[in-house]
Order: C-alpha cells, then sequence, then structure tokens
C-alpha cells in the first residue's frame, strides 16, 4: 500500500508561445508525487537545495506527500529551463543546472525502506540502482527514464530494466532503446529486456500498454487548452501507479483501469503551468474525467 | 440498404523502401469498394480508359461490387506514383496522369440513384457536387476530400460541405481547412461546416468521432508490417460506411461500432500492396479482428 517515488525536485523555466513561468515547481518526483496522491499516501526522496522555499514543501505536505525523504543539501536546487514549439511536440532545452543533484547520494532510509510499490522517476541509471537497492520493502517497482540515460548510459539502464516490474517510455525513446520504428515491435522488445510490462506513452496521440499477459490501447484525453506540457509524463506515471497502489493490486484489470487515471491525470497536468491545475484537483474530479473519457473510448 | 461510392479508380505505381509495385489497382473509390462489400452490396461510379484490365473489373463484380456505373472512356486510366519514407508519415507524389478523369462528368443513372448511403470518395468538389445532385434517393452521405481540393478551391468545397451527413478528414487536411492544429478544436470547427459529425484520422494513431451528440476516440490497430499504407483511408471509410449501410440505421452506437469496422478493414489494407489482403479478407476474418481490437481497447 506504501508508495515511494524517487527523483527530482526542480526549479523550472518554462517559455511556450503564449506565455512563461519562472522558478516553477518542477522534476519528475514533484509531479509523480502530486500526481499520485489523490490516490494514495507517497513519500518522496530526493534532494534540493538551500534554496528551494520552504513553502513548497509544505504545500506537498498539505497535498498529502511525505517529504521526509528529502534532503536539503548545501547548494543550488537543480534548475531546468525550456522551450516549446507551437505545436507542443518540439521541445528545446535552454539550460539545465544539475546543482545539488549532481553529487546525489540517494538514501532511502526507515520506514521508507517498505515501501511495497515504487516508482524510480527520471534519473541517471546508477542512481535510480543505488535507489532500488536500499527499498527492501518493494513488490512492484516501475521505472522512467529519457533519451540522455539510452545515449550515455544504455547498459546500466537495461541492468536497471531487468530488476523492474513496469517501465514508461514515449515513443523516441523506446525507438532509440530497441531501435525499432514500429511501437508495437518497440514495446515487445523492451519487454525483452525484462520487465513485465512496458506502457508505451505517445502524448497528445494516447498511450498503450504491453505485459506478458495484458495488451491495452487508450487514445488522450482530449484537452482543447494546453497551458503547458511539463511533467504530463510524470504525471501519468503518478496517476498510474497511485492508483495500482490504491488497489493493493496488479492484475491486468488494474493495469488497464490505471492507464485511464494516468490519461486523465497528465491532461489535468498540462492544462497549466507547473502544479497549477494538478495540485488542484481533488479525487471527485479525477474520477468525472475518468467517466468521461471511459465513454467516449467505450463502444 | 443500398450503397453508392463515387470517386476515382486508378493503377498505381508505388515504392516503399522494401518494395515496389507498378500498375497496381487502386483509386479512392476502389478501396472503397473492396472495404465495404464485405458489409453491404456497393455500387461503384467512376471511370476508367481503355487500357484499364477487364480483369480487375471482373474481380469487382465477383468481390461484390456493381461495376455497372463504372464508364470506360477514351484514352489513358488515371495513373498515379508515390513513395513512401520509412516513417509511413511522409509520401511523396511522384507522377499523376488524371487521363479521362481530367474532363470526367459523373453519370449516376437508374437504380444508383435511388441509393440511400451515398460516399463521395476523394474527387474535386465540384465533381463531389454534380454526382451528389444525381443522387435523388440519398440519406445518408459522406465526403472525404485532400489538401489540393482544400488548396484550390475551398469555396466549393465548404459549399459541398453543407450538404453532407458527415466528413472524413485526416489531421493535416482538418489543420489545414480550419486553421486550427489543436484537432478537437479543428474537428468542431469543421462541425461549423455543416456536417452533422466529422471522423479525423490520424493513421498509425487512430481516429475520433465528434458530431452533434455523439464522441468517440478510438486508437489504431497495432498491425506489426506495414507493406503498404496507400488507399488507407478509403477502406477505413468503407469498412465505417459499409457497416452503417448494413445496419441501416445511423444511431450514436452505430457510428462508434462503425470506427472499429473502418479502423479493421483499413489495418488489413495496409498488410498488402493494392487490394491483395483486403480482397482475401471474409466477414469473418473482419470479425475475428474487430474482437480482437475490441478487447485491447476496453477496459
Amino acid at each position: 500500500m506504501s508508495l515511494l517515488v524517487i527523483g527530482t525536485l526542480a526549479l523550472d523555466k518554462i517559455e511556450t508561445p503564449y506565455a512563461s513561468r519562472d522558478e516553477a515547481l518542477g522534476g519528475s518526483a514533484t509531479y509523480f508525487a502530486y500526481a499520485s496522491a489523490n490516490f494514495n499516501p507517497v513519500s518522496l526522496v530526493g534532494v534540493v537545495g538551500t534554496d528551494f522555499p520552504d513553502d513548497e514543501l509544505l504545500a506537498l505536505n498539505s497535498h498529502g506527500v511525505d517529504t521526509s525523504g528529502v534532503e536539503i543539501a548545501d547548494g543550488k536546487t537543480f534548475r531546468w529551463a525550456g522551450r516549446y514549439e507551437a505545436n507542443w511536440n518540439t521541445r528545446h532545452t535552454l539550460d539545465t543546472q544539475l546543482g545539488v543533484f549532481e553529487h546525489w547520494d540517494p538514501k532511502v532510509v526507515g520506514d521508507l525502506t517498505n515501501a511495497k510499490y515504487v516508482f524510480l522517476a527520471n534519473a541517471a541509471p546508477a542512481v535510480q540502482a543505488k535507489a532500488l537497492d536500499q527499498c527492501k520493502g518493494a513488490e512492484f517497482v516501475m521505472l522512467d527514464t529519457m533519451n540522455l540515460w539510452i545515449d550515455i548510459a544504455k547498459d546500466e539502464l537495461i541492468a536497471v530494466l531487468k530488476r523492474v516490474n513496469g517501465v514508461v517510455l514515449n515513443d523516441e525513446e523506446a525507438t532509440m532503446l530497441t531501435g525499432e520504428t514500429n511501437l508495437i515491435k518497440a514495446a515487445k522488445a523492451v519487454l525483452a529486456l525484462g520487465p513485465d510490462f512496458v506502457v508505451l506513452k505517445k502524448g497528445e496521440h494516447g498511450a498503450f500498454l504491453v505485459g506478458k499477459d495484458v495488451h491495452f490501447s487508450l487514445p488522450a484525453y482530449p484537452v482543447e487548452k494546453v497551458i503547458d506540457p511539463t511533467g504530463a509524463g510524470d504525471s501519468f506515471a503518478g496517476g498510474f501507479m497511485g492508483y495500482i497502489a490504491s488497489c493493493q493490486n496488479t492484475s491486468p484489470c488494474t493495469l488497464k483501469r490505471a492507464m485511464l487515471y494516468g490519461t486523465v491525470t497528465a491532461s489535468f497536468c498540462v492544462e497549466g503551468f507547473s502544479m497549477d491545475v494538478l495540485a488542484s484537483k481533488k479525487r471527485g474530479m479525477v474520477e468525472e474525467r475518468f467517466n468521461e473519457l471511459l465513454q467516449i473510448t467505450t463502444i
């Protein structure tokens, strides 16, 4: 039942063709935590600098996120700056300042080591492996990654993939990791690397799930006004895994419903900057959109 | 119950990164006819030159297509040559020889004028309008088009759009027609032009249907080996409308199921060159894949 996410907390600078935001709360683990907290209590392991606003930690707490595992280290918080093109599919990274994240040695201690559900949010595969080593109670582990690690740390990534139950990848990452441009073939090639299932995300085109005993494909929720796509993938993972943790069950039926919860959660995320919309949605509002998505995808 | 398609019969030259085919049966109405005949008797109105192989007309007949409305005119059959990139999404038109299609004056005569279900396959909007004028019994009309007509005959196209029940467009065409890059907004803008519903096709990413009283989104069937994407859209339309004609019913539930039949039919189309696979599938095989698609898209 206990859910743990290990990854980045960041301060983002975002530019879109329509607006911009500076010093916005970001980071893979932060998005995941806000997204999953609607479903299940969640603990966060990560690192911030001394410049990280106390208010943000308090806001996480009041949203139901346990931040006892967030280390405050001497130095600056991880900062990322990016700009989106009008089609939302093209993202330019303008700046990356790793700060305290650069030499972070993840520590999972005390009760956190008993978490049954563990999400290794995007980070260097070596960091993910080191964190996972400490998760003694882990029974269901999922992992996210990014093109950078496939490029510079593929062997380490493949080693961690053997130790997880599920992996979330976007289309580009799946092709990069496997060399397959056909996404079904790519997903199957990822399965051959070890995980029980893979969730392949295609942004506005939805996502599909392929596992040893499950195959499910789902369109995206039709968002009419995207404000900021940052964190959509992490929010998807948060909704997906938060729901699974709340069910204490990983059956194919649960995984399929989790796909809808992930999709709905990601749709809230992109409707605002940072956690603006994500943090404002209560479970009832999630259920409402879940029902709407179910209706437009069911004959 | 009677179904009529008006559009092109062609001889195609197709190049893909893996194979090629010359003098292959193609054309918007031909693909539609082969795709719909599995569901409902269909009549074809179009024009070919004296060089069109008799065998192809006989094959259409033996597949259940009434070709009495196919005019054989002095001159050459419409020919199209194209090349696909490895990602299948980029298609280069290498050559277009309109032949007898250039000055074709569509004639819908006799029993064909009583058809209740009419599909205006891709052709110049003026030709579509002229054909529709003759369809006195038409009760449910759908239309397809292409970027060329949006570019050079937008006013005529908009005039025909006011006269049809449904329209099928791909994502690029919908954006071009409406100026909206968000596809949901684009679909709604198309509705504002007159049709009761629009089917927006996104190739490997599926399709969605938006109408005054229906909204349905469906992923594509996961084809692992694409051979030739030519005719996928026309096959989708054929499966979609063939099923509707067989139901003699255009309720939201019928339209939703028709989306699955369209998707399944298009998936067969792309698994071979020309009509190779499409023509070989009996209704039972369609039902089998329908059930498979239903299973992977239903929680």
